[in-house]
Parts: structure tokens; C-alpha cells; sequence
């Protein structure tokens, strides 16, 4: 049986490289080779303080329990069809959708997987994770791509759905005022994808140079440093008084929280796209004097994933700017978990090459 | 110069019954000999911690400062209108519109005058109020009432105003299941407007049992009480699984409001109507999982007005039965704010007469 490198979770702080068998192609299911796999907050969430989204029972849809194989923002070569799968063939590049779903529960028959209340992940609860030389899971979640699209790209079009998926449910239109908190990776793919949608008026908060200098380099129109400007304050001088129209939260800070509702207009709209590690305090009495709308918006749906793999194969949508690091597996820890949790200065997007 | 009674916020637990001079009704205004006026759980708090809404400086668009005459849940009959005030006259009823906005700030050019950046109050902010043997303001704020409408309902179109607000900025329709936080004053009222529009599954969460008895007579399908059962898995099951559609919270409590974010549906929409004394700490994170939208409702636009006074001119509001009584104004004080405040379980509307 030939055996394969794949990075499992452990425990938190124990995550390793180990050899493991490689897996096996089934009926229904695709085999793929895997190239590029980039490092997610919540892959961070889950090496400093995981299980987080990492099943401690076995997964109800997987069964699978620690150790996982990690990683979820990945695409790759398909090795290997089993039988009855039609949509894609070996050759092909592919990326994968992570999302696994029971479509039993309230949330999926009401058409909502990405909040399906078993919801699991590749790379988090099972089927194997892209932190791996090759993974099989349900053909379902793979999605064939043009072959002009890189692998780099491909590694980012998770992330990228995120953000289509978040200005989908806002109510963003061409002429809005927009200010996104935080110029992280979800920051940046948000600022991109308002960017193709005709945005004009793009604010980032944000306070680390590198990411200002990402921010800017994606075309952002304004960026507001915290250390040296008021927020809301700025916002409301920058929109003659009137405020931002909608705010996309992607920093998952109650300070920042609490100065996006100012920042806020009247009758305008906060999307939350961050995890939070702490429940926050609320402005509320602010936000019901204001009739501000705070949505959550979480994960994507299918519409999503396939809208960001067109405008990525149309050259419109452009993410290969975030990777600030390309690295072997065997490094996963040293040069991508640790760098990203100790250096965010300097690093946005990290890249696992699983077969370096 | 004749005098007349009228009860004034001095501070914090000092609100007398002032003697007064009777006010001039001059051009453009409207004097109105006050007939019932409610106490509103925002005229409690100034006087157990105010000034809250009372101007401390003098107020930006009426100019004055405390001593202030209080009371903003009112209607009357017209004793004199002012020259160029056509659309009234005098010996017709008439209820207040107490909010008062400059125009001309950013929320009220956008048209959100109820949530101007100068907001006032006629019974906290200036002109007077209902709590007053008469009151003179400008025409705008009076609508003339058909003679068949009680004086005890014309007390009740302001309170009704707001739910009939909430109940318009949500996306509620009919065949929702619902639940509303809180069998007070504006959480009958929501009930009220919601059976109006149709809703046929209208669950209350009350520990009182008068507020569980008044939401079973207005008509609610569950009384849902916290100290019995847990309202997220009660709601859950009588929804099969599903949760609420719409959850309304008019009892700002914290436990309450992240109890209402489990039993919101996926997609589901929360209505803040509570004013918070605390800032609470929100499950965001529950929120974004299940893609929650959590949206602030205050006060009432004209429309929402204009609505009740003619829901309440048909005969399909009877929102009386929330009165549990009715007092002079000499009594405001004991019978009155201190009643409500240590008495919930027997009282939720006490009118006061301001002639009596």
C-alpha cells in the first residue's frame, strides 16, 4: 500500500507531519494530486486552540475523529475517477469545495448547506485535507478548472468565495460608501470583489503597513489607520457626514465593532464576516437609534464558488497578490502556522506545496 | 396670565406638579387641551437615572433645558390653532406626534426622520407635553382623530406606532412563525399589529403572569415562559426544528437576546425594540453561522402613524385592553412611575388625566 505526507491535527499545538496511508478511490468519489493549499485563520484557530471546528466525536457525516489531515483551500490534478463520475476526468485540474453538508437538516432543506447544522469541512472533519499529497473525498466537491488558471490562484478561490458569498448578502451597490475593517486576506478578497462589482469608494481599516500597502495595491481609496485617525470620525469627514453604507467586519474586534456602527449610516449595514474568539459588547441602543441591519454572513454556497472560478478564469479577480510565502510541507508549522500567528506584518497568505 | 398644572422633570427622582403659565398658542402652532396621556417605560427611566433623553444642554431645535414638562402619549381636543393652520380645527380631537427633527442633518435628508442626528421630543425635549392641562406646538405635530375614537386609545397611537414600525422594517409575512421577547406595553403591541397583518403563530416569552394572560387574550398561539422551559428548544420544537422566522425583542435583557439567537432560524431576522441599560455581550458567532440579520427598529416614521390612527379608526386595533389604569395628574408620581416600576406583575399601561 503506498503511503503519503499529510499534516494532522493532534491536539492543539501538536499538529505533525506524518506518513499515512494514501487513500483510496471509491465509486462516486475523485483522487487528486494535490498542488497549492494555502493556511486559513481557522487552521490557526485550530493549531492555538483547536479542536475548534475539529470534530471531537466522530464527525456526524464523516465519522472521522482526530488526528485529521488539515488544510481546506486547495485545488490540484485529478488522479483518478471512480465509477459513476461523469463531470470531471483524470488530467484535469480541480479545485475543491470543502463544504460537506447532510442536506437533511432544517437549514439545508430550506436551501442553506453553508449552515448546515452538521456542517463539516475537507481538511477539518474528514475525507483527508489539502496539507496532504492527495486526498479523495465525494465528487460532489470537486469543481473542474481551465487549465490557464495556476495553482497558486486555484489555492485561492476558498477564500475568494468567502467574500463573493458576504457582498452577495449585503446590500452593496455601485455608488456605495464602503469601509472594511481589517486588510487581512478576507479583507482583501472582499476589497477585490467590491472592486469588480463597480465599487468607487472603498475604505480599509487597517493598521499594519504591509497590509496598507496590500490594501492600496488593490486599489482601495481610503486607508484609515486606527493609531492615527478616529474611525468614525474619518468616515463620517470622508462621506460628508453621512457615514459608510455598508461596512464588511472582517477583524472580529469589539472595539472596532462598536466604531463600525458609528461609522456606520443610518439605515446601513454591517456584514460580519470575522470569527470571534470573545463575544463582544454591542453598541445596541446606537444601532437601534440608527436602524442599522448587522448580518452574519458565513462560508458560501454553490453559486458563489462557481461565480469567483469564472471571474478568476476571466482574468477579472486577480488574488496571487495576497501570497506573501510559498512553502514546503514539512515547513507547515515552523514557516507557515508560526510565522502567520507571530508575524502578521509581514505575512498574508501563506502557500503549502504539498509535493515540495 | 393663566396658569395651569403640569408635571417637570427637575433630576433623577424629582419630578413634580408644577404650577405653570398656560402657554400661547401663537402663528403656526396649535394649543390642545390634553386629554389621556400614558407613561412610557422611557419616561421610567429619566425618572429613576435620567436626564437620559431630556437635554442636559439646551436642546438644538427647542432650545430648552430642564425643568422640563414631561409626558409624550397623548392626544387632546384642538382649543386654538395659530394663524395659517388650515389642517385642523379647533374642537376636533387630535393626537400628538411627539418626535421633533431638524430636516437637515444626514439621517433625515436621506429621509429617516425618526432617526435624526438632533432628535427631540415633545414631553422630554421641549413644547411642553402630556403630562400638562394643555400643550402648544407646531401644527405638524397634530392629526386630527375621528370624535368616535376614545381618548384612552388616542394615548395608545404612539406606543403603537413603534411596534407598527418594528413590524415594517422586518421582513415578517404571513405564515411566519414568530416569537416575541417580552409581554410588556410594546411587545402587545407588536402582537397586536402582527395579528392585524395575519400572523397565525405568534409565540410570547413572559415570566409575569398578567403580561401571560394579557398576550393569551391579544390572541397569542404560545405563551412561552423561561422560568418553565428553554425558549431556543420550546421554539424549536414547536417549528419542527426549524425556529423562528422573525423574533421581536422588546425586553433587552442579554440572556433573552442570545436565547432569541438560538431560536431565530437559519436566515431568520431578529428586531431589536428594547432600549439596553447594558451593553450585552452578542453570540456573534452563532449569529454568522446561521447567517442571523439583526436589525434596529426606533420609534415610527409619519406612514407608521398614519397607519395605526387608521387601524384604530376601523376598529382593528383595540389596544385598551394593555390599560391597567388610569389616574390623576397629582398622582403621577406615586400611582404612577413608582407603581410601574415596582409593580410589573399587576400593571402595564397607566393612563394619566391631566384634568383630573
Amino acid at each position: 500500500m503506498p503511503s503519503m505526507r499529510a499534516v494532522r491535527f493532534h491536539g492543539p499545538k501538536d499538529i505533525r507531519v506524518d506518513r499515512v496511508e494514501e487513500p483510496i478511490c471509491g465509486k462516486g468519489q475523485v483522487k487528486l494530486r494535490n498542488t497549492y493549499c494555502g493556511i486559513c485563520g481557522s487552521d490557526l484557530h485550530e493549531y492555538t486552540s483547536g479542536p475548534v471546528l475539529i470534530p471531537k466525536e466522530p464527525h456526524s457525516i464523516t465519522k472521522t475523529t482526530p488526528p485529521v489531515i488539515m488544510g481546506h483551500e486547495f485545488g490540484g490534478v485529478v488522479e483518478e475517477v471512480g465509477e459513476g463520475v461523469t463531470h470531471i476526468s483524470p488530467g484535469q485540474k480541480a479545485v475543491v469545495r470543502p463544504t460537506i453538508f447532510d442536506r437533511t437538516c432544517p437549514p439545508c432543506k430550506l436551501g442553506y448547506n453553508s449552515c448546515c447544522e452538521n456542517i463539516g469541512f475537507i481538511g477539518l472533519s474528514g475525507y483527508g485535507g489539502g496539507f496532504a499529497e492527495c486526498v479523495v473525498a465525494p465528487a460532489e466537491h470537486f469543481y473542474p478548472i481551465p487549465d490557464h488558471i495556476s495553482a497558486e490562484s486555484m489555492s485561492l478561490i476558498e477564500p475568494m468565495a468567502v467574500a463573493w458569498h458576504a457582498v452577495n448578502l449585503s446590500p452593496f451597490k455601485e455608488g456605495d460608501h464602503v469601509l472594511i475593517v481589517g486588510g487581512g486576506p478576507v479583507g482583501l478578497c472582499i476589497l477585490q470583489v467590491l472592486k469588480l462589482r463597480g465599487a468607487k469608494f472603498t475604505m480599509v481599516a487597517e493598521l499594519m503597513d504591509t497590509r496598507k500597502q496590500s490594501a492600496d495595491d488593490y486599489g482601495a481609496t481610503h486607508i484609515l489607520d486606527p493609531t492615527e485617525v478616529d474611525i468614525p470620525e474619518k468616515v463620517h469627514e470622508l462621506t460628508d457626514g453621512v457615514g459608510a453604507d455598508v461596512v464588511f467586519d472582517t477583524a472580529g474586534v469589539e472595539k472596532a465593532l462598536n466604531g463600525a456602527i458609528s461609522a456606520c449610516r443610518v439605515h446601513g449595514t454591517i456584514v460580519n464576516v470575522a470569527v470571534w474568539e470573545k463575544r463582544p459588547h454591542i453598541r445596541v441602543n446606537e444601532m437601534m437609534y440608527q436602524e442599522v441591519k448587522y448580518l452574519g454572513a458565513a462560508l458560501y454556497d454553490e453559486e458563489s464558488f462557481l461565480g469567483v472560478i469564472e471571474a478568476i478564469s476571466k482574468g477579472q479577480l486577480k488574488p496571487e497578490g495576497m501570497i506573501t510565502d510559498k512553502i514546503g510541507l514539512d515547513d507547515v508549522v515552523e514557516k507557515g502556522f508560526k510565522k502567520l500567528l507571530s508575524d502578521r506584518a509581514t505575512h498574508c497568505k501563506i502557500l503549502v506545496d504539498p509535493q515540495a
